[in-house]
C-alpha cells in the first residue's frame, strides 16, 4: 500500500450513516405535521434509498433517467408518498414540506469513528470522495459533518454514474495517478470489484446493516487477500485503516 | 450580497502568489545546478507565466492544445529552456529536474491574508476554486497552503478553460444554484467580466502586479458599483471581504 497515494472513498453508508440520520429527521417532520406514530421510519428510509440504489445502477448501465441524486431521490419520495402503504404520510406533507425532507440526504452524520479517522488518514494520503450524491449534496455534507476532505468526486461531473467504468478512471485521471496509485474504500463488495475491475487497489470496510448483497452471497463474511479474500485490507474502521497506512509508511 | 450562497475563486494570482513562489523555486535550482547568478528569474517566471495565459485563452477559444495545465507549463518550459535567451539554464537542466521544476506550480504559497481569510469566508458561504489549473495541481497546492476549500472545480472536469462561459455556467449548475447567488472572486477584470456576462456577482481582489490588463487599460484604478465602477464589491483583501460580508449578513 506504500504505492497508493489516493484513498477515493464511496460516501452513503461507508462515510455517514444515512439509515439513522434520514429515519431521525423523518420521525421529527413526522410528529410536527401528525402523521401516526405507528408509522415505521426505518421501512421508509430503507425503501427510498432501495429507488436510489434501482435507478443508479440502471442509468449506470445506460439506462435514461437524470444524472443528479437531488432530483432521483425527489422522484422515490413522490412515487411513494403517492402509494397505499404511505398515503397517510403524503396526505401530511405539502410540497414545501417534501422539498425539505428531500435534503436530508445532505445533512447526513458521520459512523462514530468517521472524522477523526479522515483527519488521520488526511495527513498520510490524499482523500477524495467518489459519490454518486451530486456535488452540492457532497459540499454540504461535508460541511454539516465536518469531513475534510482534499477532493469532492462526484459522478455527476463525469456525466455516469458507479459502478460505470468510468466513473472509477476519471477519478484516477483527474488525480493524475494511474488506478494502481489510487484505493477504493468502500463497505459494499459491488463498489470494490468494479474499482478493482480498473486495476484499483481495494479497502472494504464493515459497517452495520449496509452491505446486504455481502450477506446473501457471503454470508456477510468478506476477507483481505492476507486471509484469502479478495480485497487488499479490510477494516472495521477508518482509524483501524490510518493505523495501518500509518505503519506501512 | 445577502443572496450569494457560493463565493468561486480564481487561484493563480488571486489566492497564491506564484510569482515569488516558483522565482524562489527556480533561483534554489539554479544554484545547485551552477546557473549564473545573473539569471533573471523573475523575468523567466513571468515568461512561463504568459506562455500559460496565451494558451489557455487561445484553447478556450476553441482552439486545440491540452487542457492539462501540467502538460501546458511542460511545453511552455520546454520551448523556453529551448531558446537562445534561456539556454544556458536548459544546457543545466535534465529531464529529471525539469520534471521536478514543472511541479513548482503546485506548490505556490498564498498571499499574507489568504488562509486567515479563507478560513473566515468558509464560515458565512460555500468557498469553492474555479481554476484553470488540474484538479491534481489545485489538491496538492490545498494541502501545501493550507487553503480550506470546500469544493475544488478546476476547468478541466468541464473540459474547457476560461474564461469559456462553460467553465462558469458548469461551476454553478453543480453548485446547483443560480448564476445570480453565486460570485466570482478574481484578481483580474478579464476573469470577473466573463462571470458577470454570465450573471454571476463579482468580487474584485486587488494584487500587486496581478492585472496588467487594469493597469494598461484602466490606469490601474478598478473601482466597485457603488463608487462609479463595473463590480460588485472591490476589497484589498480577503479578510476585508469577510468582514463586509459578515456584516451584511
Amino acid at each position: 500500500m506504500d504505492e497508493v497515494e489516493a484513498l477515493v472513498f464511496d460516501v452513503f453508508g461507508t462515510v455517514v450513516d444515512w439509515r439513522s440520520s434520514v429515519a431521525a429527521e423523518l420521525q421529527a417532520l413526522g410528529k410536527e405535521h401528525g402523521v401516526s406514530s405507528d408509522t415505521d421510519w426505518v421501512k421508509f428510509v430503507n425503501q427510498w434509498r432501495m429507488g436510489y440504489i434501482t435507478n443508479t445502477r440502471r442509468i449506470a448501465e445506460g439506462g435514461s433517467g437524470p444524472l443528479n441524486v437531488d432530483i432521483l431521490h425527489k422522484e422515490t419520495l413522490e412515487g411513494m408518498l403517492d402509494s397505499p402503504e404511505w398515503s397517510h404520510v403524503g396526505r401530511a406533507w405539502d410540497a414545501q414540506v417534501r422539498e425539505s425532507i428531500n435534503l436530508a440526504w445532505h445533512r447526513l452524520n458521520g459512523w462514530p469513528d468517521t472524522v477523526e479517522g479522515l483527519q488521520a488518514l488526511k495527513r498520510l494520503k490524499i482523500i477524495s470522495t467518489l459519490s454518486n450524491g451530486n456535488v452540492r449534496l457532497l459540499v454540504d455534507m461535508a460541511k454539516h459533518a465536518k469531513l475534510p476532505w482534499d477532493m469532492i468526486f462526484s459522478t455527476e461531473l463525469f456525466g455516469t454514474f458507479k459502478p460505470s467504468p468510468k466513473a472509477y478512471l476519471s477519478a484516477c485521471h483527474h488525480l493524475s495517478l494511474p488506478p494502481a496509485k489510487c484505493a477504493m474504500v468502500a463497505a459494499h463488495i459491488y463498489d470494490l470489484r468494479a474499482a478493482a475491475a480498473q486495476g484499483m487497489r481495494t479497502i472494504y470496510v464493515r459497517r452495520p446493516n449496509e452491505d446486504e448483497e455481502a450477506l446473501s452471497t457471503m454470508g456477510g463474511i468478506v476477507k483481505s487477500k492476507a486471509d484469502g479474500g479478495e480485497f487488499d485490507i479490510v477494516v472495521n474502521s477508518f482509524l483501524e485503516l490510518a493505523e495501518i497506512l500509518g505503519k506501512s509508511k
